[in-house]
């Protein structure tokens, strides 16, 4: 809608080694030696861990290979520098992939939908999996598939492997719990390492856990906010991609600390997840660097 | 979705008269005498204008009359207190209609669509119109009408024509114009004058008019906004209802600040049309008191 | 500096009780039959505990009567209302006093200084007291009396009550715990209570106790914080009155974060104290209303 | 005072020429070749115009020159990418000097000195001079030099002569505007060139010029804010260091905005003074680049 014209074909070169005299210069050599052309460049060194971070973006047209042949190339400098083994190459060319669960609360997949149909965040919605069906109708409107799997009392395990099966099937960069209010076995938080991105309702680590909102309220805290972050096998511990908060005052009812902090958790789930997908945040331990 | 209850009726009374002494006493001695449980009551006295403004919610069951009965009653009191004449009593029970104006743009109007869809704003939407066609689909998926009004640049006269006997078959609590991108003939801002909402996407005064996020890159703010606010026949010069900002740095282009702006556009509307739709903005003179 | 003339005399009543009809009418009533001029008017309900709350903001030259003969009438008003027993009468013709103390951190003592002397925050600093000496020579070149009272690991119970008896030679409004890194013993909470107030370097309930900003950047938050409360026996637990964030990022050491943090610590700090005197800050259990 | 060791002497090179492939890979192999330890690299490009920028920080006791040398030798750099002729490099064992010019609001001075004297801002303010001398006091406790220089109706040219002599004495590298009340002739714009920092009360480009809370008052924003620029000749449209906001509202006076608005501006001229000093902000046309 916005964009008239297709934005550039890019790779994505993201890279994490220990810091020592040089990096720069070899990576950006290399690049330079087959012609490449930088157009977004960014550094961070972790002066505690002594690690060092970068993502560069670079022109596909201006190199001679793709981005196979990039990262064939590339394999050697990762080696040359000791990186670890998370570095990639990513294409921008390879349209990405989002499988969003839902429960009942519809305003974060609402706010994906319409961003994905007024074209702002440009990607495949492949699959909505609610264990309520609430969201069916909106989601089919949206021309994207729903899934209904239940997860009753006794029945959570085969759900769940249900629901992965359904994820499976098509490989997706994101696995987005928008509102999923089931929690992850340590087994799929494993499979969906690195891919799978929760909105918990508080500014963490403040308020683990259930009812959130209702914590705030007995604490009498003058700000509620959102976190979004990695899914790991501990709730809501993993790596945190970003935070914001909203002010609130004595007059705000349970109620309307939801109502409020339901504004911050769209936007913070949105970010985060256009962040993901651009390859800018690089996980380090439990922290996230986002270029 | 979220409300499991309905809310209790109630009445909202607003005024505005010049300040003396015993105004609150004469307001709260006269709801107290026919028993009114007040539950929500705000006051502002304005030291410029020697002003009186004041917003009182009352529990429609503990007052022996309906709405008509408290407006007849408090007509007195608001003469006795040479109230102006846009003193209200508006009753929660009746339904707010609202009616929408749209271009291409979408974000504000699939905000507004998730909100209601979601039971967070617990208004009709009754129609919404369109000077394209694009938005037509989304906003019939949730089962409400759309419009399709052309405006040809040599027939605004009848499409504005058009678009006025469309709003006033709803009479509408509000007509919001959510990214309309055509500027209002002065008969229609005096027609829905206190009841035309626009957002501007801008943190006004500065950048009114067209391409304000090219004019905020040109200067090189650091800081994008928006501006809710109410139409008048000067264009983006209205009484402001609410405004807020997003950070921007050198690294965003034009189209970044868009998209930024954009979160920043649909919830300021939101939050204003929620305010408006509640009785809580009193205008006074090119200013408005929000309580 | 900024104020040419002096602000007229107010008294302000604040007040709880149970919520009924008829209590702004028995209030305002009783303000109007003395002529009393309501310059503001704050009420709130809560409707968890039912409870009442209001503040009150009256000319002084409106009424016939001193604070003191305005407290002996009130009280048979707050008596009729069944209101709690931290009722209060205060008059702004009585100038605030405030005692602070502090350990070495000087920012939140020099952001109260300069708001001292540039006319902005318009109370005496009775005096000064620091465990450490460092911040002896600022305060002295204010004109404002600093006593230094060492800590030792094994006289620790005799500085208290050193402490405490060099702030009871003044009789303060306010003891504001500006970084003073000593944990108040629960006899000093008691003995300050509803009086004391700190400000704790993270958003509470995050990063309780010591090293906040490094709890924060161990934990890879996105976003640093201030807690401006009332200090009870608990630690880090009392009423909270104010708080607020800054934006931090990866690239933010612990050193940085603290640098940024003091920013908000301060104005978060400066707000809380100027409310607390100005008889805005209602508590109520462990929350607090603010008018 | 927090900082406990000195933080290590560091060259920090900047700089500015047309976008191509190569430059990083030629900076950086150039700093490698020396064995040149890079602990911060920021770039961008600017898209609209092609140009290409950069920030490098390298540790000085990792190249086998000083900072004479790197100049001298980073010059050939320069001349081959065709550098533009604001490229530096600067050492940060080289102490900035500051010089501060006031008129009677204290809160930018007070905050300042403060930033000074806790060791936060690790800089030498050189002399205050101020057109009236209700800051000498202060600017002498913390053992700084006063000077005042009355700005008669009919004497300004004389008094600007004045404070550019007292000025060029420090030759310093920021000249801080801190509510200082005068407008600048242009050929001391131009002598301060990219070193007058001023702070703007507004939210630019809303409210130039004079009594920016009044208008903003009268205009009925709901949120007031400061901006930090360069000087240039043109009043108030220099190019944006740092901008920042704070909410007010309909019960917030003309002194209200003032001053909640004070908090905006001192946290925001110094974040952009700090930025200005670590050689952080380049200038783009009317726009920076903050690294």
């Amino acid at each position: 809608m916005l964009r008239v014209t297709a934005p550039e074909r890019r790779y994505v070169i993201t890279f994490g080694c220990p810091d020592r005299t040089g990096i720069i210069a070899r990576i950006s050599g290399f690049l330079a030696e087959h012609g490449g052309w930088i157009v977004e460049a960014a550094y961070h060194t972790d002066p505690d861990t002594g690690w060092f971070f970068t993502r560069q973006v670079v022109r596909a047209d201006s190199l001679p290979f793709d981005a196979d042949g990039l990262r064939a190339r590339f394999g050697e400098v990762a080696a040359d520098l000791s990186a670890d083994s998370s570095w990639q190459v990513s294409d921008t060319g390879e349209r990405r992939r989002v499988v969003i669960l839902v429960s009942k609360a519809g305003h974060c997949l609402y706010d994906l939908l319409g961003r994905v149909a007024s074209g702002e965040l440009d990607v495949d919605i492949a699959a909505v999996i609610g264990n309520h069906d609430s969201l069916a109708d909106i989601t089919r409107a949206h021309g994207i598939p729903f899934h209904h799997v239940p997860f009753p009392a006794d029945g959570k395990t085969e759900a769940f492997e249900h629901v992965r099966k359904l994820v499976a099937e098509h490989d997706p960069h994101a696995v987005v719990l928008a509102r999923f209010m089931q929690i992850l076995p340590a087994d799929l938080c494993r499979e969906w390492a690195g891919r799978a991105i929760n909105i918990h309702h508080s500014f963490l680590p403040s308020f683990i856990g259930a009812k959130p909102y209702h914590q705030a309220h007995t604490r009498g805290v003058k700000l509620v906010g959102a976190t979004c972050h990695y899914v790991t096998a501990d709730l809501d511990a993993g790596p945190i991609i970003e935070q914001d908060v909203i002010r609130v005052d004595h007059g705000d009812s349970v109620e309307d600390m939801v109502r409020k902090g339901r504004d911050i958790e769209k936007v913070t789930l949105a970010r985060g997840l256009r962040w993901h997908l651009e390859n800018r945040v690089l996980v380090h331990g439990n922290r996230t660097v986002v270029f």
